[in-house]
């Protein structure tokens, strides 16, 4: 849905790309410096400052796209390494935001209720396992490209939810919850579907 | 460490595992029962009940510890799809105890100042990425069991933080993270010794 969106972000960011690789940046950089941004957006907003907290978050979503674009200019910079790296930080980034949010909640945005922490905990590690099923399901030889929760509308419900704020959050992640808690569902669906025994297999051979 | 426990563990279990099999159980039944244990012994915790709570932490990780036997006892149980099952419910089943965890402070604990929900939130997101960078190495085609945090030093860990009750959790909930995030530190050097460039490459060739 918001493929085009970040497609037409792209064009105005490969100079930008380009400028950088010339400069002598390395994908890697790039990635750190999204980390570090991230930890700037959770510190924003646990301190009651989520405006500055979201550009911050748009600082790292950039660097994000960044690094991408500079891994594809120079043919054999995309690594399973670069791959591995990018995408243990961008969890990593994610538990900083969340961090943010659960603590900016708590002491600047009205104290967090039971519903609001189950629900903010139920969204964190929806999100968390969305990437772990895939990344399971592909460590066991399938794969697992399914499911409703895309990155980069997760990432638009995220920054509307710091724009409307920290008090009327809960709906933004329940959103989120319920998003991401469908795709493991669909995932794990898939995953059985692939990795089933066909269903000739007589019943005693039921998988287990 | 605690591996000789858990070895002790497994003989007395075994004929219990028998009787399971012997009454038709799947180990996949198992695996979603030890997910109901997890869920009640989140509510539990969460309701202010920490020795509840315990209690039936053990009885799911004893479902956990069953349908392995029990996916063993026949061959050709033991199939990737199980492992992915397997695995994919233990992070659902940590999310749940977690949750109940938060909640409970919150309502029954002294309250959770921002240290503690920092400590929390990064023991959960630690402990998701100790999983996760395996299975993301796993799935890049290389290895990556290695680091100091193992999942029954993690329950004791647990078990002791619930016994002390969730007034004075915050230090058992650091000690986490810490084994957490060094083992993913751990995992993340790991993987890149495994897939970085030989040393040999010119440093032109640096990877992305």
């Amino acid at each position: 849905m918001l493929g085009p969106l970040k497609q037409s972000l792209r064009k105005p960011l490969l100079p930008v790309a380009r400028w950088l690789d010339a400069l002598g940046a390395k994908p890697n950089h790039l990635t750190f410096a999204g980390l570090l941004a991230a930890a700037l957006a959770g510190a924003a907003i646990a301190l009651g400052h989520p405006v500055l907290g979201l550009i911050w978050l748009v600082v790292g979503l950039l660097c994000d796209m960044l690094d991408g674009d500079l891994a594809r200019l120079t043919p054999g910079r995309s690594t399973p390494l670069g791959a591995f790296l990018d995408s243990t930080i961008d969890r990593a980034s994610e538990a900083f935001i969340f961090a943010g949010l659960l603590i900016g909640k708590a002491y600047h945005g009205g104290g967090a209720g039971w519903m609001w922490l189950l629900v903010w905990t139920l969204a964190l590690t929806g999100s968390f396992l969305v990437s772990y099923t895939r990344a399971r399901a592909e460590g066991l030889g399938t794969t697992c490209q399914v499911g409703i929760a895309e990155r980069p509308e997760r990432m638009v419900l995220l920054l509307l939810l710091l724009i409307v704020g920290l008090r009327h959050s809960g709906w933004f992640l329940l959103v989120s919850a319920v998003r991401a808690w469908i795709t493991v569902y669909q995932r794990s669906a898939h995953v059985a579907r692939q990795l089933a025994p066909s269903a000739e297999t007589p019943p005693d051979a039921e998988i287990g």
